[in-house]
């Protein structure tokens, strides 16, 4: 249950289904324009080295490979099918594989659950073969798998080379872009590809431990729809980034998008902000755009991590320069202030005219001295002030704008950066607005493992990761599990008589187990009669005798103490409280003339502050999560909302009070002191321990939570209590 | 002064300097590495007609061209020098130039105002000799210019053809890159370029108008630093705008990029949020990424403006059109929804898995069959709801995909697509995931004038620039002047008044104006003493006589009343009034002894509603701008505002009130009722109007403007006084 203690088993099955000894193919076709066709061209010309099965009754021989009637008659114990075949025929197709000893089996056919009705029905009956017959799926409703190191094609690209990017894609469509972009590229190859379709059997979760296993990939590059078991993928996600980075491209960004997912493979789209979140929570780089997944995945496959958030540009033009500060700081990246021993350095090698501020431009120094850049670039990277090295400009492209006589400097520059590179721990990022026409020094980069890239927009995005990257590797040692807490045996047995009652804590209970585990909430008296008022009006008197009290309902039945009349603001005074008890049974008696009233909660007015929302959530794809965010308009209108995956990390919930776009109203407005964002961070992880010690807390909001320089207040808490679907005790309620 | 009554003169000076009949190359050069040697070959390569001057005291002879010892000794007349030799030498060279008779200089040489102190001298000095000696100046600090339509290539740029893209911009780098980008590209092609640099003499307006007026321009790109004179500019867009299409990039979107900027041409900077809104008032097209400046203006100048924001999709892959439908949501575009019968047309030529519902995904239909596509297309664009129609996903490689034999049928779709896009006055808008390896049928598509896209992502932004532009044209003709307001004598004495004082307008004197030329302000009354407050005590007592009344100090010397405790809120009744006034009164003399008290202004409070900010500046850049946005953290933490330059129109007036991310705050939260937004529209295009009537008016600020379903009341106005810098009244008062 516990994604940070648990393990991944040794070794994932789908080594097996992936890099197979045999290969049935079903459905096996001579007709070009058929799957199966594709599929035997791809094994046969890449040269698997496995046994192939064509399985047709109609024919003896496809493309000079024996065929066989049915895969019953198949004569060796291949570990893959994949099946060409229409829908209907996909479940009796299952069994006889399981018969034959067939581990997996690659269902191409679309028309199962994403079509919903009878698909769905079709989609329950294959997987029950599958379970019965111990064959795993991978689809059905999916484009098919490669291994490029196994040469194992069954999509019969062309132009693909074996490599170290390993891509799990809901789109066929994606992957074929970034095949061709890679392609275009020269320098990127892949691992493996599998389309995951509707996710029937194995999930997203189930691929990811195998690209994290896989010793051919160095990135794991996913598209995803929808995921099915959020929580899990989470697990090993933290698992798989702590090794190599994980490129996550969700889809579904906004409703529009998630319609059009959902018809697509049927899934669950959930909330994307949240998704986002939680992915980066685990490590996970996530991107925005389709057209960054290579270039990220490139860089963060070849270049070095950068330690924190400082970038030194390099530029032979003041206004590329320009644009690459405006990106970066976008980015949330820093310039570095570059040290005075550096710009020495930098004015000792460059014109007079060269701006030495970061950015640099060399303002022509390079113009017949192309390698200089590279020199620039070491010089900046041994600045510790600098975390990461940005070149922006016409490298590469010297000797064609120039003079062609500068060719032999450029390549020396292209070595020199090479070097740096191997000698540095710091990553070299370089754009030149020559990429598209590939001059030989920027091929030569390339060979070498730097890429170069054709925008500042994507070498920005591209920066953005390797800190992101580099900040989380740097921050997991501080991960450390935080102490739990020991549920209290008359806390649990709290939540039992609520589910018992059939209700969710009362507000004064939620506020007790609050405050039991040391959560800030003012003191409060719940009072049922005149006796209980007069003590309470003592109690909080105050010394001058004039606190303001806040007043409210207590009752199951009231749900909105509002609209019933039922609270009370700014009292002041036994004579006061006593009327306001009044006024408030009577209006709540005339709102619900049957709720059963437990009395009014009596407590101090909150002092002023800022308005902040703890929640507790369950998610169904990713389980318990904490939000975060300002009250109001910041959460209604803006959803400024910041999503953890329960627990938290110490990290996680600090990151998370930072992360909301309204945090300088936590940092202090219009002359008002910062808020005390430590003691927000401890009541977030305990909220997250909470969760953990009282698995009947299904759901939480303390709504507001009134916050200011010197700590905060839980002015409102409402605990969902997990029930079972079947409660007979709601049952007897009704 | 008025830009929408100001008319361009009949033509732009800057034809014959871009387009002269001979040139004057000053520094020429048998030196390859230098800029004199380049810009030779640059006319000689590309067969300029006109003469070529080279000067160069110590050679007879430049690339076979004779060479001149000085620009005296040239024997013609050519319109234009190129002068390529350091910055101390051109004010000397520029004051030789015009004693030739040569109308223009482009002055490549960098070291004047953007290095400031000496540099700033310089430039002054060489503007001194150009204005006496009538010659304009193209930089200095510039790449140069080109006009490839005249075969003038100073830049001596290989590989660039001409074409229909004119191109302005502060940034050498960025220009190659575009050209760079165009060879990629294949089908771009340019007109003029010119490098403003520091923009000394000629200006972006200048450069804009010559390419509204140039037949060889279809589209205007501008990469922008900063503008000298930006009121002037928005004038010359608002004119070529309504002719032909301008993209600007405008950098310094981040204070990081605006200090970048400053170093290198010495730009001023401005809001870019504010410069981006007067901008698109004006009809441009903005950019805010460099690698979309060329897609954006390849397509505006090539495709079919878009009547509105319906998109329909046509895919043959379901990943992509998620993807696809997720950024056409962030754009804020909509998927079209297609008729019943258009939907029966897309069914009976579709398999039946495919879906129907916008966004059309073929499902497999068009595998062995891809013109297809182009029939969807045309079904689609038949479609009264359809603005666009999006093509997604792998055409043009089905016969690399698929089957070899597909590519006759291929061609016929992109034969067909042509044929639509004469057609149709709905804009086709192409991405193919194969666009990196430029197959046959795309490249007829782009060849016919069908620009082909390489990502969902580009396509997208190409497609939100079309209907953008597509309704900035359709809402022109509602852009008829708003009827002005004639200045009242006794206003304009009222400003006489302040200004002779030495101050700013008193709050009842702003709010006077405001209510005399019928904007909602509260009644209110100055108090003066017992009788008046008596007075104002029965004027506001209201039915009940327990109105609750505002009450402020009116000083000329206090400008933050509530610091002075100068304001009381929530007064009810006579007496209070008393106590409230004696109360503002002491203390505010204990603010400042030495404050001349007018008195104390009484106003009811104001109901409950939206705070919302009106206000006026004026840039130094762009002059007299209207600002409109919620009040508190939304303009202070959210920054979000909008702004329009004055005078509006009454559609400027809308589209800033929708503009604003909090809109839906107005839209009514909550349960609220929505805030009468009609009444609003009239504030502005009041306030608009003002500042056209009373010259003196310099700066407003209506904070906060309530406003509820019922209408708006202006709670609190200043205006400040334009004053002459050397005014005698101040001096006097001093």
């Amino acid at each position: 249950m516990n994604p940070i203690e648990g393990h991944l088993p040794t070794r994932s099955p789908l080594h097996d289904i992936l890099a197979p000894t045999g290969i049935a193919v079903v459905g096996a076709s001579a007709d070009p324009t058929k799957r199966g066709y594709k599929a035997m061209v791809g094994l046969i010309k890449d040269g698997y080295r496995g046994e192939i099965y064509p399985v047709n009754p109609k024919a003896d021989m496809i493309l000079g490979v024996k065929a066989w009637p049915s895969v019953t008659a198949i004569p060796g114990s291949p570990e893959l099918a994949l099946i060409c075949t229409p829908a209907p025929s996909v479940p009796g197709l299952i069994a006889e594989c399981g018969r034959r000893g067939i581990k997996g089996a690659v269902i191409l056919a679309s028309g199962f659950a994403e079509i919903g009705g009878d698909g769905a029905e079709l989609e329950r009956e294959m997987m029950e073969k599958a379970r019965a017959h111990g064959v795993r799926l991978i689809g059905p409703n999916t484009s098919g798998i490669f291994n490029l190191h196994h040469k194992v094609n069954l999509l019969a690209l062309d132009n693909v080379k074996p490599g170290d990017v390993g891509i799990i894609s809901q789109s066929g469509n994606m992957l074929l872009s970034l095949a061709l972009e890679a392609q275009h590229n020269g320098q990127v190859g892949f691992s493996t590809y599998v389309g995951p379709g509707n996710q029937s059997d194995i999930g997203f979760n189930d691929y990811l431990r195998y690209l994290g296993e896989d010793e051919h990939t160095r990135v794991a590059t996913l598209y995803v729809e929808g995921f099915r078991d959020g929580r899990k993928f989470l697990e090993v996600a933290r698992e798989v980034t702590a090794m190599k980075p994980v490129v996550v491209y969700k889809s579904g960004s906004t409703e529009q998008g998630q319609k059009a997912a959902s018809s697509h493979t049927g899934a669950l789209a959930g909330s994307y902000a949240m998704t986002v979140d939680l992915l980066r929570q685990a490590g996970v780089s996530v991107v925005q755009y389709s057209d960054e997944i290579l270039p990220v995945a490139e860089g963060l496959g070849l270049l070095q991590k950068a330690r924190g958030k400082r970038v030194a540009v390099i530029s032979d033009g003041g206004g590329q320069a320009t644009i690459a500060s405006d990106r970066l700081a976008e980015a949330g990246l820093e310039l570095a202030e570059l040290s005075e021993a550096t710009r020495q350095k930098l004015r000792d090698v460059l014109f007079p005219q060269a701006s030495t501020v970061n950015p640099v431009d060399v303002a022509g120094s390079t113009d017949a001295n192309p390698s200089l850049l590279a020199t620039c670039m070491e010089i900046v990277a041994a600045d510790d002030n600098v975390d990461s090295v940005f070149l922006v400009g016409m490298f590469g492209g010297y000797s064609i704008r120039f003079a062609e006589s500068l060719l032999g400097d450029e390549m020396r520059g292209a070595e020199a950066m090479v070097d740096l590179s191997n000698a540095t721990e710091k990553p070299l990022v370089i754009y030149s607005l020559y990429t598209p026409i590939k001059p030989p020094a920027l091929r030569r980069l390339h060979e070498a493992g730097l890429p170069v890239y054709a925008s500042i927009e994507q070498s920005v995005r591209v920066l953005s990761a390797l800190g992101e990257r580099g900040q989380y590797l740097a921050q997991t040692n501080r991960q450390a599990r935080e102490s739990a807490v020991e549920p209290r045996p008359e806390l649990t047995a709290m939540f039992q008589q609520a589910r018992a009652e059939g209700r969710d804590l009362f507000e004064y209970e939620a506020k007790r187990l609050l405050r039991d585990h040391g959560v800030q909430v003012p003191e409060e008296r719940v009072v049922r009669d005149e006796a209980e008022l007069a003590d309470a009006a003592s109690l909080f008197a105050g010394e001058s005798g004039d606190t303001p009290l806040a007043m409210k309902v207590v009752s199951k039945d009231i749900l909105h103490k509002s609209d019933a009349g039922g609270v009370k603001l700014n009292v002041v005074g036994e004579a006061a409280m006593r009327e306001a008890r009044q006024a408030i049974l009577a209006s709540c008696l005339a709102y619900d003339a049957s709720a059963e009233i437990e009395g009014v909660l009596v407590t101090p007015m909150a002092k002023k502050g800022v308005e902040v929302i703890v929640g507790v959530i369950r998610d169904p794809i990713f389980g318990p999560v904490l939000m975060f965010g300002l009250g109001g308009i910041f959460v209604e209108i803006l959803e400024d909302v910041a999503f953890r995956s329960i627990p938290l990390s110490r990290f996680d919930a600090e990151s998370m009070v930072e992360q909301i776009k309204a945090r300088k109203i936590l940092d202090g407005v219009r002359g008002e002191k910062a808020v005390d964002k430590a003691a927000l961070v401890d009541l977030l992880l305990t909220v997250s321990r909470l969760v953990e010690a009282y698995p009947a807390l299904s759901e939480l909001d303390l709504n507001p939570v009134i916050v200011n320089a010197d700590g905060y207040a839980v002015v409102d808490a409402r605990v969902i209590v997990e029930r079972d679907a079947e409660s007979t005790d709601k049952d007897a309620d009704a």
